[in-house]
């Protein structure tokens, strides 16, 4: 069975020695008050929720996964998910980050971040239930009315009900244009909405009294494709005056999906038959409204892929060390016993390095998000706003596709460390590999992140967000560039970004010429990307660890973390030699490929 | 549900017009018969069966699971499994490359390699209870007595029984040295065996009347580690001197794993109480007499990640053609229709073309490899046989390592471009996923392999046998050098060709000094190798199909050829930039890491 111990140094390390996150706090009104002590506190109570109660439920989750009754198309989820969501909920852990108008603790989501980064390396399967509800909250707060607000938020707030998003049909998932799911407007103001969706996560289930379904759907005047599509919000149980629950809405589980992972998680199709739904935001504006949802999911599964990334580190960090098997190529380690641990074997320590770089690299990066999502959110200058809103839209797809496409490598690798046993259930950690294999695939697909990437957030405006990503790496670059003990990290970060400039300017030009050239790129240049702001952050921890060793600070996590710079610089980085060649051999190679796949 | 047609064509074109195997043959005094219309018409026929009779038991047999009785310590098989093994019998497909001596049909090992990779990718699972039987076969056709071989080769040549391969000790799998299983010596020449062992893949079933297990364990007096082991039969039901069943044997199963993929084949715990067995070859030498299954087992679980390489494309193929989903990024490309075919976009593409380039390649190195395996058996030549080996031995960890890591890429690639549905079981692309993750480890994990070849194929000889594929790189070079048209896949492979040479010595000297270097860049190194080998294949492919279209040849299958090749040299042969970059950073950067992995 594994074993899971939150990380709470590491957080602590990036929030507190590398972000200096109660800096930025003080210049935020909401948030002035918040100090270090509280932000420990709170994770170190939210540390405990994560291991002590749904931890404990991961393995035991996928083992019985949900169960539909197809007579009354009710759900019951894994034996103590209920439980842990009522416990999850009398903790006050959905309110951590809300808005206190609406019942919310108001933390920042710095903190909120972190919390969420344990639950999923607890538990990804149940964590995607409050996940879910998170993204529904999002959205009602930005594009719900008063009285929607008033309604729902509260109830959202404190874990009495759950959300979920209503997007995909079976005919149409990236392409939302699509869709065809119908709404009717009533005499009273309200719509009839009827349609099939499928892939909804958390789409039915035992854990609360109401599920509040927030769906797309089209109005009959509809124009045709995206610009033709409105949002819903459609409760499970209709919502009296009093806010009391009413009648059962026309909205049911009409089949439970079978899946790779995340068997805890109940993925539903739902039938909308005539259901009663009030519409949230403008008629025909509904894909920008759940876009608010949209972007705050992406990050949410980076966290999922850094959570799992996380716990399969520590786990097989832990076999590595006590398993015994052969001996060290440079001659026996532990003569007392008839083989050496397997810790001492160079390409063990590749596979368990590599996890542990990707996930403290991807900490040091979505924290730095959240981080920038408070100051969208409450910094008092309008210029400051809107730049770390322009900096957030550039570094989602990054956390999405890039956490989660290093967790696939991280997981697999923390598997195969442990030998035939990884392929064994009861080790567990052949269910990280299969629940982290649909964050590469949800929410839109990895690939669609680079398209986002590449061509909208970075050509889209001329490279000029990527460019004051850049200034921050020259700043650093031109900071240290003549610190010795740096040169290792700074030098390949300040050719990289050298690189980059030239890279992009080449894409965009032959993306120009011929669309397919963005396409054809758009997966290795996010790849490169990812190493850009990886290495970015890699290079100050180790400016910061360089710094207190320096100033005499024995603590053994400084070396940790120069040596963990120092592996990602030197087997993890240079992936870019490669992914800049393949990207720049060009569409032709791709496309002109008609008789190899006839 | 997925669909899978046997690569006939592909597989004709590697064996009669890249390998010509069947001039080869004639050398050879046991195939020099075996011509071109045979072996086709054995593999039409091979491939009815696995479309017919196994590939439809796929899913199912993943869903079903094998069942033990622990009373009565049966394994019950999942439905329809037996009835296969039963037709599998009765078709003679057993005997298809074993000695007519023992009642075998004496054809090449090419053309079960094929029939394997049919197999494979209809029904992996299924496949290793005839597979580990091969393996049994072998071993006791190379080291049994006259009276061992005629008691069971027979038996495992029609189908009535099968064999496994016991190993692995719950706390030994890489170092057998480890391994605590005795036997001890009777009177009548016999012995008793008592331990338990684990991960015993086919150990226990329902398919035939008995199984032939064959056990690594250590006599009283053995010396301690490897070479204390010696191998012995033991036989489920004992064997009467007439052929027919006696008692049963003290062999049991004591538990099947769970596991994330092969459900549909028995992972037993064997239990061995006292069971009786008789040794075959030396006392001590076990571990010799075991290695020439094992290779032949790696080479074996090299065809099984082809074979899902294959189906998995087929299938991801056929969907991106079917599925409309956006625009093509260049304009519509099918205005009927609300959205284009997802196979537009170059990305999806480039998964579909990696699978592909994987197959084709993949499918060129090991026909090779089982040619030479052939050469090896019976070339009159005993100059010729021992050059074949030594290459054969050089190529088995690439054949292992190498197709098994790109069968993880591809199938996950191939998974991926069915969005949302690659993580539904019933499209059954994530099987393919999970079943070839067992694959890059057992026989020998990929680390393991990798070891093998840069310690021991290449460094362990300084390089000689390295040279000899050297030189058939160098002579296709030599002789395309200056066609133009080849010039794309010629000067790529000729500078890796170059490099190599140079990159070998390197990595010699700095392992002398320290063997950490060798470990810490043998991963590195076997992937170069992997790119070296199937870059010199996919050079003698397109050189075949460029001459033919040359020749007016207007079969679009020449065509789509040399597409392949280009997208193979153009998008994955650069990964040699970086693996190269890597390797060469050293071991420093993985053992300093004391602190990192504290």
């Amino acid at each position: 069975m594994p074993t899971y111990t939150p990380p709470l140094r590491d957080m602590q390390f990036v929030m507190h020695e590398v972000l200096h996150v109660t800096d930025e706090f003080k210049a935020m009104p909401r948030h002035a008050e918040v100090d270090v002590d509280t932000i420990n506190a709170v994770l170190e109570e939210g540390s405990k929720f994560a291991v002590d109660v749904i931890f404990p439920l991961n393995i035991s989750g996928d083992e019985e996964g949900c169960v539909l009754d197809k007579t009354t198309h009710e759900v019951t989820t894994p034996n103590g998910f209920k439980q842990a969501f009522k416990q999850y909920a009398e903790g006050g852990w959905p309110a951590l980050a809300c808005d206190p108008e609406y019942g919310g603790q108001g933390l920042p989501i710095v903190v909120n971040q972190c919390f969420y980064e344990m639950l999923n390396s607890a538990n990804q399967a149940w964590t995607m239930y409050p996940g879910l509800t998170h993204g529904a909250y999002e959205a009602l707060h930005a594009h719900g009315t008063e009285a929607q607000k008033k309604t729902y938020l509260p109830k959202l707030t404190s874990g009495e009900w759950t959300g979920t998003m209503c997007l995909t049909e079976p005919h149409c998932g990236t392409d939302l244009g699509l869709l065809r799911t119908k709404a009717e407007p009533q005499a009273d103001g309200s719509y009839k909405i009827t349609g099939n969706k499928i892939f909804i996560s958390a789409g039915e289930h035992d854990l609360v009294s109401n599920i509040v379904h927030l769906v797309l759907a089209r109005l009959p005047d509809a124009p045709q494709g995206s610009k033709g599509i409105s949002l819903f919000i459609v409760p499970k149980f209709s919502v009296k005056a009093d806010g009391s629950l009413g009648e059962r809405n026309g909205v049911y589980c009409g089949g439970l999906e079978h899946k790779m992972g995340i068997h805890g998680n109940a993925t539903a199709q739902i039938v909308l038959d005539g259901a009663i739904g009030t519409m949230v935001g403008q008629p025909n504006k509904g894909l920008q409204a759940m876009f608010v949802m949209m972007n705050a999911a992406r990050i949410g599964v980076g966290m999922q892929s850094l959570g799992l990334t996380e716990v399969a580190y520590q786990n097989a960090l832990a076999y590595a060390k006590d398993r015994i098997q052969g001996r060290s190529l440079t001659g026996p380690k532990d003569k007392t016993k008839p083989a050496d641990s397997i810790i001492h074997h160079p390409d063990v320590r590749k596979m368990l390095l590599t996890a542990k770089a990707y996930a403290e690299g991807g900490r040091a990066l979505s924290l730095y998000c959240a981080m920038l999502i408070d100051r969208e959110l409450h910094h008092p200058d309008a210029k400051v706003r809107k730049d770390a809103e322009e900096m957030v839209a550039l570094l989602t797809p990054i956390v999405k596709a890039f956490i989660t496409d290093n967790g696939h490598i991280a997981t697999n690798a923390c598997m195969q460390v442990f030998g035939g046993h990884g392929f064994i259930k009861e080790w567990g950690m052949e269910q990280f590999v299969r629940d982290n294999r649909i964050n590469m695939i949800y929410e839109g697909t990895n690939t669609i992140q680079s398209l986002d990437l590449l061509g909208r957030k970075v050509l889209g405006n001329n490279g000029a967000t990527l460019k004051k990503f850049g200034k921050l790496v020259g700043a650093l670059v031109e900071e240290e560039g003549v610190n010795e003990k740096m040169a290792e990290f700074i030098n390949p970060l300040a050719y990289l970004g050298d690189q980059m400039t030239k890279f992009t300017t080449e894409l965009g030009f032959k993306g120009f010429q011929n669309p397919d050239e963005v396409g054809a790129a758009a997966v290795d240049y996010l790849r490169v990307a990812g190493h850009l702001v990886f290495g970015y952050f890699w290079a100050r921890m180790a400016q910061v660890a360089l710094r207190e060793i320096a100033n005499g600070n024995t603590d053994p996590f400084y070396q940790a973390k120069v040596q963990t710079a120092r592996f990602y610089f030197a087997k993890l980085f240079p992936e870019t030699a490669t992914l800049m060649r393949t990207a720049r051999a060009g569409s032709a190679a791709l496309m002109n490929t008609d008789a190899a796949l006839a």
